[in-house]
Parts: C-alpha cells; structure tokens; sequence
C-alpha cells in the first residue's frame, strides 16, 4: 500500500466513525474544523456535543515535512530527513457515569524504505468497573488481534497496562485494552499485514463503543455518581498532562493545542484525599484500576 | 540563622496564614493533615472549603534524606550527599469568579555551607483582569522587594513572566507577579537579608489576598462567568500539569501526590476551541495574559 492509500482509508474511517457515534448519539451533530499546518500537511478535527456523548472529538490529520538530525536522534532515528505521518485519534466523554470514557488511536509513519511504522490502540476508562463490560471489551480486541497474531492480543495488552498507567496514583487508567507502537521491518508480519491489522483495531471501535453505550445509557443516576464521575474525569486528565506520551510531545514541539486537547473532558474535580465509602461500588472501581487483570480468561467477579 | 529557625518561621507562616485565611472567608476552617516521608521528614497539608474560598490549600514541609550523585548532578548540584528543604506553599480557588485565584511559595533548601538557597514568590491568576487590582497587586510586591535590593523587583516580576507562561496557549497563567529561585551565596546579599526578604514575601501574602478577596467576594455573577472560571480553571491545570517544574518534579520522583496536587481547582472545564465574544470581558482579559506589561508604572487602561 501507498502512504496515499493509508491517508484515503484514515479519512474513510474518519467518516464511518462520526456517521457510526451520530447514528448512536441520535441528536449530536460532528462538527469540522479543517486545518493546515504551516510546516506541511492538516487536518480535520470533529467534535460532538450530543446527547449521550457529551463531549467528543475524532480527529484525522496527515503531516509531513522535514525532520533535524537532532529531532530525528531525540526519536531514535538516526538521520534526519522528510517524515509523514498519518493517524485517526478519538476520545469520549459521555454523559451518563456508567457509560465509560474509551480512546482510540491509529497510526503511520514514514521516513523512507527502512524507516516506517504503524502504531495505535483502544483502551477503556470506565468511571465505574463493570467486569463483564471488561471482560466483553477484551474479547473484542482479541478477536481482531488473533485475526493478525497469536502473540498480539498478549503483548499488546500487556503494552496498554504498561502505558495508561497513572505513576503518580499507582493506578491504571482504566481496564486497558490494547497499545502498540513502532511496528515496522522488524515484525514478523510483512507491512501489508500490519497495515490491515492496524486498520482492523480502527474499524472495531464504533462497534465496540456503540455496544457499551446502548448497555449502560438510559442507567440512571445522580449526584454521587456524577461527583464521582468529575473525580475519575480529573485522573483523566491527570494522565493525560503528565504521562501521555503522544500528549507532551504535541504540546511540547507546537503541536495543535485544540486537536491535543480534544481529550480532555467537558468538566472535571479535584478534591483533597478523597476516599470512596468503603464496600461501595465506587471502592471496589478502584480495587480494579490494577495491571496485570486478566479481563479475557479470568475476570474479577462482578459486584 | 540555623535550618531549625526557619522550619519554626515556616511553621509560624503557615499558622497565621491560616488564621487570616479563616477570618477572611469567614465560615470554613482548615483542616489539617499531618504527614510522614518515608525517607525522612515529614509536613502538615491543610485544605479548607470555605465560602469565599472555594478549595484551598496551605501546605508546610520539611524533608530531609540523601541525594545520591545522580539526582545531584541532573539538579546541577554536583556531588551527591545530605539534603534538607522546607517551605510553604499556597493555592487558593475563589468561588466567586470575579476574585483571582492565588499562588504563593517560600522555600529554603540546603545541602552544606556552600550548597544552599531560598526560592519563591507570589503570582496571580484572575479570571477577569482588573488592571487597577493587577497594579495594587504589584505595588505590594514591590513594597516587598524594594525594602530588600532595589533590583529585585524588576528581576523577579521578569521571572514571573517567564515561569507563569503556558507555552502551548502563548498566554501567561495570569497577571504573573514574582518568581526567584537559587538565591544563595552568589547573591549580593547576605544569608540574613535573603532569608529576611523571602520571609517577608510569605508575610505579604495574606493582607494581599484578603484585600482583593475583599474588594470582589461580593460582587454578583451569572452562569456566564462561572463557565468562564471554569475554563479559566482549565488553564490553570494545563499550566500545573504540564510546565510548573516544582509539580513535574515531584510527581516524576514519587513525592506525596495530594499535597503536590492541592493546588488543582474543585472543578474546571474545557471545551473545543473556545472563543469570547468580541469585545466582551473575557475578550479582555485574554489580551491582557502577556508577558512584559508593566503593571506598576504603566498599566493597561481598565475596561
């Protein structure tokens, strides 16, 4: 495949995506703002203010120009040189507490024959735990990661434990899901596979949420569950500013600032040490904010 | 002046601070939270959820323990060896979104004989800028500096300007202030006058903000003004998270993270590409959130 190609295939999924989350949503509208980078290349950024997704922002941006010798080493390059670089990136915030925050994110880059890689991953950041949600999550991506590996489901839901982790809380971000990043020559699979299994982990995801949103949107709620749900929002946020990779760089090298920060919520809080009342469901989200959960074969029992 | 004097004159700090802080708001009352650090040393976090004060928080520290060589040398401090550092440090959030939010911050840190320092300073975030109160403002700030260097105003106010700046919105965090760090014995004044003067910013602190508490607790708002403090809000977290050294510093080396994150607001908000309608308040105010204005001999006009 050419990088033209991938940029079509972004885009269409771009347009599936929105199409797919209004048809869910039923009342929000995806409104675009389209954008040119000075340096080489834009994007179209799409956010939503709906009904059941309260604030959302999916996002498909293609840029490329020429990387220093110094930015390229900094990244483990080598040599400087033209880049491109290509993904679709997602975030959602829904209305309804029971209903979980998820991100997506796919990716490619390319500096020339030897230098190019796809990354990507969705993980799911409940503001309440339901294991069976997990669980069912789980065996999405497993599904879409065994069609491509039979190592991937494993390593690279491993890889998602490892970096939605909030250092600073010694809490997971949510019940993961999967991460990959760097998958380029050195894979076993030719670049054909990994590009078709990359965009699977896309196009999995409106399926994915759509499902979880019917589950949980007409649950009813009040004003606990929203405190708690600005309290998980502001973890969120948390993870985001300080230990998002993908988050740093963009603020840090003038990035978009508006397309970066798509992903934090409408409204989050903070308060001083605050512990949930003991044996209640917000108690036992926390006890499940763990790595190592095998949400697949061995899930936690439900409460 | 010994290291036991100025942990007492931090301990006194942060009591009468308090004191005023409670007679101020009139309703809320500290609550204190006594803490140990496992490598040594220990500190007293006390938030307070007033009526006039939204959330805020006074904390007093004192740690102590072994710098190896490595974290030595990456804080440029050469050869690594005992340690010792103590300070008092303060956010607080106003409810009323016409009252600014407030940072203040002393410190003394001290290694041996040639290894020591005072670091601080007081900075203001309005989330409507007045230019008469950002000059009275500044006016106690100089008071403060001038009774110690004549230059230290001008130095310090510079400092602000360049710490307090949220780089990827190209905005300062507020109407800045003063900032300094490393004042130690390459600093013309003696040992004695540093400590004097960064004692004197602390004391400065609360008839400040009890005065332009005073000047706005009052004053009436609607739900367009306390979204817009939410957005305002938002900022402040960006800046916290993302730039202010003292906070990535201590959440990367597993400091104790509600005392480090006291200064996060109850609750903030952040939506897509938000802009003020022409020649509003808010259009104002974000005009204002410039480095180098002169707030003391030449403020903007009021509006």
């Amino acid at each position: 495949m050419t990088k033209e190609s991938i940029v079509q295939a972004f885009m269409q999924l771009q347009d599936d995506i929105c199409q797919a989350l209004e048809m869910a949503d039923g009342q929000g509208r995806f409104q675009e703002d389209a954008w040119e980078r000075p340096g080489g290349g834009g994007g179209r950024s799409r956010v939503i203010r709906g009904a059941a997704i309260e604030k959302g922002g999916v996002n498909f941006s293609e840029v490329h120009g020429d990387l220093s010798t110094a930015a390229a080493k900094a990244l483990k390059l080598g040599e400087g040189g033209a880049f491109f670089a290509t993904g679709v990136s997602i975030v959602l915030h829904p209305k309804n507490p029971w209903v979980p925050i998820i991100h997506m994110n796919v990716r490619y880059f390319e500096m020339d024959q030897d230098r190019w890689w796809f990354g990507g991953g969705i993980d799911l950041t409940p503001h309440y735990v339901f294991p069976e949600d997990a669980q069912w999550f789980h065996q999405q991506l497993a599904t879409v990661c065994d069609a491509a590996h039979s190592d991937y489901y494993d390593r690279f839901k491993k890889w998602a434990d490892d970096y939605f982790f909030i250092r600073h809380r010694d809490e997971t971000r949510g019940v993961g899901g999967i991460f990959f990043d760097r998958l380029g020559p050195q894979e076993s699979l030719p670049k054909e596979e990994l590009w078709k299994f990359t965009l699977n982990v896309g196009q999995t995801f409106a399926p994915t949420y759509t499902e979880l949103l019917k589950r949980h949107r007409d649950d009813s709620y009040s004003d606990l569950e929203m405190d708690w749900q600005r309290l998980r929002r502001g973890r969120y946020v948390e993870f985001n500013l300080v230990w998002d990779r993908g988050t740093k760089f963009g603020l840090e090298t003038n990035g978009r600032t508006e397309s970066i920060l798509m992903s934090l919520p409408p409204l989050a809080g903070w308060e001083y040490s605050h512990a949930p009342t003991a044996n209640s469901r917000e108690e036992h989200t926390l006890a499940l904010l763990k790595k190592d959960i095998d949400w697949l074969s061995n899930p936690p029992k439900s409460y």
